[in-house]
């Protein structure tokens, strides 16, 4: 049909013009309005207390105590069963969260700017490996961890990052790219990029270098330290694609622990929602798949844009990691992800395919037609609060969310 | 042969066994004792000012007025071809540079110091990109930019490296490989890391932030910055590996720009040589083959430890950078080097070979045997004085070095 392939045409247009800049760090209260009293942002579709995993639990009690809403963890849960306090997602808000994506209002989140449409997309900074509240840790020390990122690293990133101007990601994506990064369950190169792209603005901005030094050795500790930039730039990218009339592109991949969800270009802002599935992966010592939380987390912005499992080729180091294969491997997950996408990106090559362009914008229609479900690098967390991340993975999304859209894209066309 | 097989058994293991650590930067005279009042350390084996190329007199002209030895160019040539200056390759020094590889007194070196035989190993500082002294750079601009690594970078990083402890490079190496460096014609990870790895260091011990800013924007400008530390991590690695009787393994392969040399453990200091040939590449806007000096520079130490053209399947973006063709050229180029090693490093791993190490310790016989030459990455200079890079290859070393290596190693062992 014509004004499919002109609105789909169009949706691609949109994705290869994005121009992301993450251009300052501020806290969440300030540039999501949403974020007042006792109002918390999470990962996914939306998602009542009731439903919600055991993770993402967990973390809503340690947000409730950061800030100062409940004085213990237990006072937290029973305030967040008691309808007082107000949940909604993060999607709904111009944000993304990682694993339990918590957002409060005093926590800083990145800002990446999309200049070629002016629009705005916040995700808050990645706290490190170990026990962090995006995997449900919530005790003193992942609270000690989440004020010290709002009262030292937030400011000394802001100051270098107006200072310099933002950074400019889609270079440092295609940079990454040709560096076995695939930016979900590798970020290594662009946390590295990043670095020595903004030390000496840092440098120049900080007003004292011990807390200079802090800040760049917090940063370098943390390979995925890049991986929230991203997520932040994917949701910048995808949000000027939404509601094109005619459109099968998808416009967000998003999962709550409970509940996966997808949203399509034509459909607007309606979720099609679906359980979740359980990544197949690889556990850390002492883990297994009895201990893990099914998948979870707005990351899957990432693939929705093209990276992530769908860069997969980019990135062989990491099929090991997250068990999906070897080499050969890793070059055939993202020839699969042609197969349901509608175009290669021309910004982001891949140099083992010899430099073709990562699967991108993926077709509602496609997915459907071939049986073929978007693969998602991903992190596992322990299915408990409090514990943390067990493993990493790979993930289907689940086939019924894009037959629910595909049928409400087939509506707005006036096909029944 | 036994001897032969166990004297190559003990070089592996003394490749495997190194332990290099970038631990300072120090004024070359400090820790060159040779290098006195007109003395000047040049790439690759012995050669007279008369048989010397185009750009090592170019540099060593700048580099005499560098030192004050000279008033202006003119009269540097002058002095370079009177007899009264000097001239020693910096491997008989501890020392390796790369192109023309210009050492003297006042230049400020990295120090490599292997942890695990204590004998350590030199480079001068990269210069960056464009008109630079090791391509025979010799002008104003060139000699300020040299000036300023001897008065501000090298104090900032030695300060810094001494407060760190050094840098371990062996797993700055792995990660490399993994992100798709091959640490010859593409370092950008390996600078990145390094970058990300010293930065809190260098905050911690700055004097001055606008000092360390500059540092770090200058090493974050160049994507080579990392090339002359992983050369005097080769020399510092090989070094132990030098006059073991019965060894037919290669220590060293070193260019200067008319002669290639060869130095095997077993002949110990001796260098076999040839003319050395013109790289295969791809050549930067406005200059071709007919401005090419030929290959030149002791940078040819990290092919000899297993890296650069022999690590090529790790950097399928290094391939089409310098003519070498598309990723699957890059995965034989390196299958084609097992052919001529001895061992795969256990250390040094590339994900796109399903992690099987780099081919390492190059044996004299295997060469001859098969009449497969050692491939190299190289940068190609400009054969006048003065101009600089004009573009980035491919070259063989010359399979007479090593005929004539075997030779004498056979003599070694009696066979005359």
């Amino acid at each position: 049909m014509q004004l499919i392939e002109d609105a789909n045409r169009e949706a691609v247009r949109r994705i290869a013009a994005a121009e992301p800049v993450l251009i300052d760090v501020r806290p969440a209260g300030e540039v999501i309005p949403a974020l007042g009293d006792r109002v918390l942002l999470h990962a996914g579709p939306p998602i009542e207390w009731a439903r919600m995993c055991g993770p993402m639990r967990g973390a809503i009690a340690g947000a409730l105590v950061f800030e100062g809403w409940a004085t213990d963890l237990a006072a937290a849960e029973r305030l967040a069963g008691s309808g007082a306090v107000a949940f909604a997602p993060n999607h709904h808000h111009g944000a993304v969260g990682p694993m339990t994506g918590i957002t409060t209002r005093s926590m800083p989140v990145l800002v990446v700017e999309n200049r070629a449409f002016g629009n705005r997309a916040f995700c808050t900074i990645n706290e490190g490996l170990g026990k962090v509240m995006r995997f449900g840790g919530n005790d003193a020390e992942v609270l000690a961890r989440l004020a010290w990122l709002r009262d030292e690293l937030a400011s000394v990133l802001a100051v270098g990052l107006r200072a310099r101007g933002g950074l400019a990601l889609k270079g440092v994506i295609a940079r990454g790219l040709a560096m076995g990064d695939e930016m979900h369950q590798r970020n290594v190169a662009c946390t590295s990029l990043t670095v020595r792209e903004l030390a000496p603005a840092l440098a120049q901005a900080a007003g004292s270098t011990d807390k200079l030094a802090a800040a760049l050795a917090f940063i370098g500790a943390n390979d995925q330290f890049f991986l929230n930039i991203a997520m932040a730039m994917g949701k910048a990218i995808m949000d000027p694609v939404r509601d094109i009339p005619g459109s099968s592109v998808v416009t967000a991949m998003a999962r709550n622990g409970t509940d996966f969800g997808v949203r399509v270009s034509a459909t607007g802002d309606r979720w099609f929602v679906a359980p979740v599935e359980m990544p197949k992966g690889m556990y850390f010592p002492g883990f297994s798949e009895a201990d893990a939380n099914p998948d979870m987390g707005d990351s899957t912005i990432v693939e929705t844009v093209g990276l992530g499992g769908f860069a997969m080729a980019a990135a062989p180091a990491v099929a090991g990691f997250v068990g999906a294969g070897g080499a050969a491997d890793a070059l055939d997950w993202t020839r699969t992800m042609y197969d349901i996408t509608l175009a290669r990106s021309a910004a982001w090559t891949m140099p083992s395919l010899d430099f073709a362009g990562v699967p991108t914008a993926i077709d509602v229609r496609k997915v459907v037609s071939t049986g073929i479900a978007p693969v998602i690098n991903t992190g596992i967390a322990h299915k408990k609060p409090g514990i943390g991340q067990v493993g990493a993975g790979v993930v289907r999304a689940p086939l019924d969310c894009f037959k629910q859209a595909l049928v409400a894209f087939a509506a707005t066309l006036g096909v029944a």
